[in-house]
């Protein structure tokens, strides 16, 4: 059973989606991933957020790019945490999705990472700190990444 | 019967959607105005932007700040043509929202004005460009104020 | 008789541009294209905005980059609605672009798409939006493309 | 025993800062408060965040300015999840405190919230999602203040 | 006869173009100042821009805030060279008008100045500069100028 | 003897410079060039400034990335106008120097045109501009120029 | 005598000068503090550069705003470690400050550090770190200066 | 014994690392090059930057992109004058860098170079100009290579 929902926004956002399926399958978490789009079919962006807790996914990753609305409506669903990956997918790459992801008003907040694959990694990561707090299981992976980082 | 449906975020959005409302106004156009958020409300949104164009409503006006997903919530969830006025109340003074209105992925788009109260005037004036289109007494009204620009 | 102008500053601008022209072939909405340029033709622009209308049609699309004038001249020299997509073209990559496009002082407004190919196809689909309201079969023909992308 | 441990670069960031506390407070979460930062007192911040989760705390709060470590640093010390307050109190007026915040190297995530008080507020928020994923009581305050939302 | 013809876009503009008609009468140029908008009165900035040579006008000076299309505009329509005084009266304060302004497209240039008081002033000096090269009065009047900075 | 003096801060600034070249070519223009850096040789930037007027020189031309200064140390050295063409050779991709030439303070302007090729162009039309005015046939070339623009 | 010269370009900048200058103080460093612009009175910046190591000066502060020269010219004219305030003094806050005194092109460095009287203190700081590897009680005076920050 | 130790947060930044290199190698100054990271090894950060002084260490050169704590992390922990290297690194492309690097607090100074090779060579220089303050030979180094920039 999945407890991360990964959400990208358009089919060609996968190649940076995908440092953090990477991610979080060398975590040991389980995941789902699905293309959906706040802009282009709303109504299933807002039936995912809203079903996401009671199908057991505790986390909610998110990634587009310029108006970067995915993040902020799944939060508007969903009152599950929710990060944001900002893309650089625009022609002014990335720098709208960053403050797109970060400036949600009060009440409804998102989880800005960096833009592109590194926040696609980060939001992984996150994601296992998160997790972490109730799966053993997963902080130990987390915190045994962090040691490795060390030892290099 | 409104044929502008004008949404603010918030209501501390007011004093400058005035600018919006008293232009429409002067223009003698009928309008509507709503406070919902794309985030803390977003049902809301979705049921407002489904029924609009069914209550006779032709334009939508939103004026949002920082993240300003309100202008993309609505055409998402509907088809009627939106204008956006990014607004500058964020600790970003509007350089969010104006990024946020404007970067819409492809198929739905949003029309960004300019930042603010100078925004929120130019929204209603396009409004009255459109509606122009089909009510001769809205296009001799704009065509009235533009005159009225070249003799002051 | 097209209901949409086309307008790009340089015939350099023609590939994103024609991400706009495909979309309103697409969309089955009568276009023309021109080359003109705010700075080196201005009487052309001031012609060719003054009659429009008259020639029928019904919704201005400007394409330029760096200080963008285009959209702005077809608007100070007409009251049909005009919609800026704002080129990447100049070495700071359309942001200068997209802020001269938006900007606009009250009373003249250009709705602003995204920066490049996005805003081009957004461009010919608020056109879409716009023409929908009077025009059934245009109306029909965006819902059909919205409906298909909730479908894929 | 406090859940969250919400920190300041320095105690001129208070005014923003009690935006985050009010809204722990309003939540119902147990929280403590400290100055210290990343360049001024780094051992302070090492010995915080090495502590942090014996003591009981399972989310850090971080809010800073300017070049804004202060959220790295503690995710740096530490493994739980960080949630980083960029403040707008240098000239640059925050842009700066977001992209330091927000950048983070792939590894050691921080989440970054809007700039100033929306952050403030938003950064209790997302504590409150992170802890009601464990806290039954917690998820019901914040599901609760999210009703309260749509209510108004 | 005046040399220098000062534009701006909205009378609003004033209290920053006095800088450049204080520093004009300072250096004992002859000027005239005029209000017109690229945007809201064209053809009087078409008329203006294509007499003014004949009129004896050998410099012209635009100043105008947002997408400040006045000094391209003016340049469009006249062979002089024409100095921008980008403004900060939109609400992004400038860094708009001054892409706009220093952004244009080969052939047609504009000779942008800082952004407000200081490149109102400037706008002023560079009139001074240029028409120096013909009028020795105008030109020991900045060279003296220039001698009175050293002096200080 | 030639009446407008070519500036580039290093050699490796001439693919970019070359379009200024080439304008003044095209104009008719008499020109010189030289490589000389505002920070590598100061001296030799303070002479060749204080000595150009007296050699004949009537507009400068100064090329230069990320800090930019050569422009405003020219315009030190000396009264005549001095044009700027801000470079994208630095990782900063020209913003920097767009804003280091234009930002100049009251007193010595700098005359900035857009960054890169765009501007190098348009320094050359500018100068011609200015030497129109006093060199009929410089003028007429230049009004040449711009009917061919025109008439293509 | 001096070991360190202050620089500012406008006695308008004393305000935040005086932060360094105090700072300087409280440190007990000799310094001298100057008004010369790099721009206005670029041979008094040449002749107070070049003698400046003569003299007995070890470190240079130059604070600037808008292009920001001061800084580099200094360095230009001496070999001596320059130090660089960037002033929020021009409309655009101090952006275009921090990009012209950071991006010195190689073999003329400039330390840039932040905005304003955060850096207007930082430059003193950093003057007593380079002046502390020699003089035993700078170096003393600003470990006590951090032990102090710690102990807060 | 080196004088100068020069840090990156990542190896992947040993291109432009080598820059600094190179250039210190040319001046004939002893270093040392290591790979440690603000967020990733901060006790090794720690550890480096308390040990450095007793080492001989007298001047820290920091290379680091996107959040770039490095330089400020050094500066913490050591009383040693730090330059920081921003890296182009991130898909913000080193304005964030720069603005983390420069924009320190009061009190814990970072020198900020250029971002990218620019800055990685100027770090070099600068802290030849710092070390010349005692090194006679450094000094003649740096003095030589500015005399080989004049004469070239």
């Amino acid at each position: 059973m999945p407890l991360v929902g990964v959400v990208m926004g358009s089919s060609s956002d996968e190649p940076v989606v995908n440092e953090a399926v990477k991610t979080l399958e060398q975590l040991g978490i389980d995941y789902e991933v699905r293309v959906m789009s706040a802009h282009r079919t709303p109504e299933r962006v807002a039936e995912y957020a809203q079903e996401a807790r009671d199908r057991g996914i505790q986390v909610l990753i998110a990634a587009a790019g310029g108006s970067a609305a995915l993040g902020g409506a799944l939060a508007a669903w969903s009152t599950l945490p929710v990060i944001g990956i900002p893309l650089a997918s625009s022609e002014l790459k990335g720098i709208d999705a960053l403050m797109s992801t970060a400036q949600m008003p009060p009440g409804i907040p998102v989880a800005a990472m960096a833009v592109g694959a590194w926040g696609a990694r980060n939001a992984a990561f996150f994601a296992a700190q998160i997790l972490g707090l109730q799966h053993p299981e997963i902080r130990q992976a987390y915190d045994d990444y962090r040691r490795s980082l060390r030892e290099r």
